[in-house]
């Protein structure tokens, strides 16, 4: 590690992050499962295939249009299981307080946690509270861990990205991470912005349930889309390229992006999957999207090119103005504390 | 709830954790694997069960006398699946770090984990980093959640509990409380003590395939012995009867304990668990748990009366002076931030 002290940027889902798992996590914890990089890892138990995985919550503000900190968690960890193929059966609720929270708004909090988990078909079942004084948490955290039953038959996952796999989005991006900064005090842009926080596990079934061919999926949270495209090019080996133009981004999340000078391709999302199949496959998947409520606005963004061995894969961005552009992971943080 | 801000109390395993539990999580995610109010939730997942559970770690300071914040996240979250009858499988690490936090502790702590991790044989599978600016967080906060596959053919929990069942605890109670309390600044009492943060499985383990019948078991964390008893008392409605000279207590601790004035019995441990076996298996349990480097103290410490119909049980201290006390839950906070 260069940096000796943690910075904003370790947390961003972009180089850091990624400096900080390759050099310190993934050494010391050295296993297979840990070592796919997915978001879920996958474990065989007796004759099924379970999935499983865990995200902390630290969002700022923790209430936030289209969602507040708790329905996030829910969504959160049910989409990194259903991207793995799983289908999510239970969950837990970790929660640090901070001394001096309402506790109005935690009932607020663990009601909608509830009525998330309702929607997602998920179970709460087991949890946890802790309390630290005032000052050493910024009113409240929560960690979720979830469970899925990987029923698929075939490998969802980085390494079946395909030469010619077609990659589809169900949806317009970067509307998570444009709420988020609209909704922040210092900022006070109300550009009407919804975040995007919906779960995607009955969005997935459908498609998986359907017979099409899925090879890869990935939710595009932190680090937003371009961040899923560098790092799956990276693990896959497979040069991908996506059309600027065909991607969804809503009207009024470019103009605030516009006024701000970041990217939405590197805004975060929480309703938003990259989507990898066969060719063939592609016209089933995005009618069963733009059939389901959360794949409207789906569009197919892009393909797969070839692997070439002994070569990491690269991300690139066909633009608006018809340039070819390499994609790298955000180095700096847009926008701290968006999930 | 009739407090309207959260206090540190709510966070400490006794008064207010209950009322918090009772009160918002329950009827809000309300389904039968919560209702146990078990250390985890039991599973079925085909013909396999599994328990599964979760813990955040807040402890101040982070390194202690005998353990750090890493390795008592993996005790933690081993114990809670192994005092379920679980086999610890696989592991989740949460991290939510401070901007500033040193990376070289950062290193320090995710060594301890994996040391930790491999002492009690589980695997650290997936993970999550948050990174929180200055300010809104105190150092380090860590998430452990587990998976455990539990093959113990009989049911552990406070239902199981007896008429005549005799209580073993596996050593001396309050250490790591103790150590904590000892390590903080503003004390300043070294008074040598030792956290007895350890990874229970291996004990338990080799107690459930002697063949001894086990009815019940939990892992005297937060609220300590006392917390634990009053807890299984209300839930097998049991009477349960201790004798406190016969729980074992090490000189220096009882010494702080006094200085202080507080009470071990509800000082927090990280490798005591409670068992609860039929009288004609205590003696076997206690001599595997004798052999055992984890119990090399155990003592039998008392028994369970009849459940009385339709009434709530009770906790009775039999006291060194020879007085009966019904103990309650601490409804203060001994010591905060203690794991």
């Amino acid at each position: 590690m260069t940096k000796e002290k943690i910075l904003l940027e370790h947390g961003a889902g972009g180089l850091l992050s990624n400096e900080l798992v390759r050099n310190l996590f993934l050494p010391a914890f050295h296993n297979p499962f840990l070592q796919q990089l997915t978001d879920s890892a996958v474990l065989e138990l007796g004759d099924k295939k379970i999935c499983f995985t865990t995200d902390s919550y630290v969002v700022s503000p923790i209430f936030f249009p289209g969602g507040d900190i708790g329905s996030l968690a829910v969504h959160g960890t049910v989409n990194d299981l259903a991207v793995c193929g799983g289908k999510p059966l239970c969950m837990s609720a970790g929660f640090i307080l901070e001394e001096g929270f309402p506790v109005g708004d935690l009932a607020k909090i663990i009601e909608s946690m509830a009525v998330a988990a309702r929607k997602a078909g998920v179970q709460i079942v087991t949890g946890d509270t802790k309390v630290v004084p005032k000052g050493a948490a910024d009113g409240m955290f929560i960690n979720t861990s979830g469970i899925g039953l990987v029923e698929y038959p075939h490998r969802i996952a980085p390494g079946s990205i395909a030469p010619g796999d077609v990659i589809i989005v169900n949806g317009s991006i970067g509307d998570h991470g444009a709420a988020i900064m609209g909704s922040r005090e210092d900022l006070q842009l109300d550009a009407g912005i919804v975040s995007d926080s919906a779960p995607l596990n009955g969005l997935i079934a459908e498609i998986l349930e359907s017979g099409s061919r899925v090879h890869c999926m990935r939710d595009a949270t932190r680090g937003g889309l371009g961040a899923v495209l560098v790092e799956l090019a990276g693990q896959s080996g497979a040069e991908l390229e996506v059309r600027e133009s065909d991607i969804p981004v809503k009207e009024s999340v470019r103009g605030l992006c516009e006024i701000l000078g970041i990217d939405p391709l590197f805004l975060a999302n929480e309703g938003k999957l990259a989507l990898f199949c066969p060719g063939p496959d592609a016209p089933e998947v995005l009618e069963i999207m733009r059939k389901h409520e959360l794949g409207r606005d789906a569009a197919v963004i892009g393909k797969a090119g070839a692997a070439t061995p002994g070569k990491s894969g690269r991300a690139l961005l066909r633009t608006v103005a018809g340039g070819m552009r390499v994609m790298d992971l955000p180095s700096g943080e847009l926008v701290p504390r968006i999930c």
